[in-house]
């Protein structure tokens, strides 16, 4: 994915005109009206899901004591005004991917996913269990943000192409359509990237205008209509092992909560990072049925093609080491990481190997 | 694990003499106080983790309206009588794994881990989005209760080994503490199953009255020494590949909760299993690097002993699906777990073993 497709798909890209006259916030005993603005329109699978499941949390367990006034992409801010908007106050808290602020912050990178970083599990366990949380609230503190991780997308694969890639060779050239640092990286190993919307993806596609694109997963890709367009789809790709998304409130708005809201927001996102993810894995399973049944071929990048990736993925990754917070939120990171997946490599890796080759199931 | 250890490490084995003289409840529109009763000592890995966190959660959301008394096993009543004193409303609530209850039904086993089954992660794709929580409360609704899943071991580990198992005839006579289905298939292959309490295995292993033992993990492994007594530690089983535990209400008490009361228990639980799978994915990999840093070496089953595994976990499973509702459970644990295995491999699985060979993050 990528800002420039939400900013053509949201009904509107600019501050609504509404916006300087946003009533202040009702402090009163009774129930309080929370402005959520967010990056997406109404019913953008996997991104609205969560948020509003999020929203429909906090207002339900709260008893309407904190009613959360859900505002999709244009209808009060643009797409990706929402961080400012929320920073300064004009909105009480939005729900994005913290990866479109990296003109705000490079380290805002790893609170949703970095090139050959972490799984959607991956991330869980660092964020609450090796400081993850404590980190992405010391980038978006400067900010007057609190954030909370809220919802994943599960693995974003390869992408649907019009040919199969055999050797890092075959990616000279190559007209692919990748945003973000995972586009850096295909751009390094010669590949011709395009930033295309979108809205305008499958378009390009068809017309030949681009030999291949990459857009969130199955269940999301699919509504899309790309295997209409192409033929094959390279499962695991790695631009984006496990997005994350972030509930993240204005600072001042946060701390005029209770002991007990403040407990209501952290379960709340919790909550909705678990049957999130869980929901993107399951739906991405019965999507992959039904493109497969469709006459889709699936396919894997061969080892050097992997290789290519990660040579290139750690000269991108480099580039940003200068900044301090950016270092030591990525220092954290890759610590975790490394002190999981081997565990999970020889338990569970090992498990579901066996279990899908015996076939017992 | 299984039930007999925890009923020797309990201080009391069975019923507190407290028991039938505890006070009823109070519904006064003050707050109100839900005794939870579980089948562990106050601190247990994992298990007492998440009891506690859902308790903390739920007294905190609600400001105390629902204040949780946690009373560890045998406190009130025993570490597997928590299922029938709930049931019977003589306690509000239990934690524990239902699988302990498979003489109420053998159904229960599901809703904590079956030998070829899912792992933590694949649970939870099945409980929140192909009704594997209506099942749950189909069953649990047969014994006055309303449960929800709350906290995961993750995948429980091959075991302790004192010689490698290089095939199936390995297993021949070797004298292997496992309980439950696991503990059945490994005697259909000839083992010589032992039904060891928790805290006599490493006495058993030590002196060598056994030749190994499976526990829950290598973060609880390591907390009862078993690396002093064995040095060859299997990091993949088949027999528990990802345990739930279960949060479970007496079905009027939970009836009686507000709607706001009610969303506070769904978020409280789903979010102790968001953290407490992530916690103890994140600890066993930890726990790993120590054992290897201090010379336990891991292994992996060959193939045509997971072969045989499957056969005769396959065996065990049939015998239980003459009793419809097993079978109605079992059917819709399996189609969930068909539909979501296919895309993991190929995506996550795929992206995790690239990503660890070459060796970028």
């Amino acid at each position: 994915m990528d800002r420039r497709s939400f900013l053509r798909t949201s009904a509107l890209g600019g501050t609504a005109a509404a916006a300087s006259t946003l009533a202040a916030p009702l402090y009163a005993q009774g129930n309080r009206t929370l402005t959520l603005v967010t990056s997406v329109p109404d019913g953008f699978a996997i991104f609205d899901d969560a948020a509003q499941m999020a929203a429909d949390y906090i207002t339900a367990m709260t008893d309407g004591q904190l009613t959360i006034n859900k505002m999709p992409a244009g209808s009060l801010v643009g797409a990706f005004e929402v961080f400012d908007a929320v920073s300064s106050g004009q909105a009480d808290m939005y729900h994005s991917a913290d990866y479109y602020f990296l003109n705000q912050h490079p380290g805002f990178a790893f609170f949703t996913s970095v090139p050959f970083g972490m799984t959607g599990q991956e991330f869980a366990n660092w964020y609450y269990n090796r400081g993850g949380h404590e980190q992405h609230n010391e980038l978006a503190g400067l900010f007057n943000l609190k954030s909370f991780t809220c919802g994943n997308t599960a693995m974003q694969p390869g992408g649907w192409f019009n040919k199969e890639i055999n050797s890092a060779d075959d990616l000279q050239g190559l007209r692919f359509r990748m945003p973000g640092q995972g586009g850096q990286v295909l751009g390094r190993l010669g590949a011709s990237v395009q930033n295309i919307p979108g809205g305008e993806i499958y378009q390009a596609l068809a017309s030949g205008q681009i030999d291949g694109a990459e857009w969130i997963g199955p269940f999301a890709d699919e509504r899309m209509g790309f295997q209409e367009a192409t033929s094959i789809y390279y499962t695991s790709g790695f631009h984006e092992p496990g997005s994350a998304l972030t509930l993240s409130f204005n600072l001042d708005v946060y701390e005029s909560f209770t002991s007990a809201q403040k407990q209501v927001v952290d379960a709340a996102c919790a909550a909705t990072n678990s049957k999130s993810l869980s929901m993107t894995l399951q739906e991405n399973g019965a999507a992959l049925e039904r493109l497969r049944a469709g006459g889709i071929q699936t396919r894997s990048f061969p080892d050097d093609v992997w290789n290519a990736f990660g040579a290139a993925a750690a000269e991108v990754r480099e580039e940003n080491m200068g900044d301090p917070i950016y270092a030591q939120i990525a220092e954290s990171y890759f610590a975790a990481m490394k002190e999981s997946v081997g565990w999970f490599d020889i338990a569970d890796g090992e498990y579901m190997r066996q279990r899908n080759r015996v076939n017992a199931g």
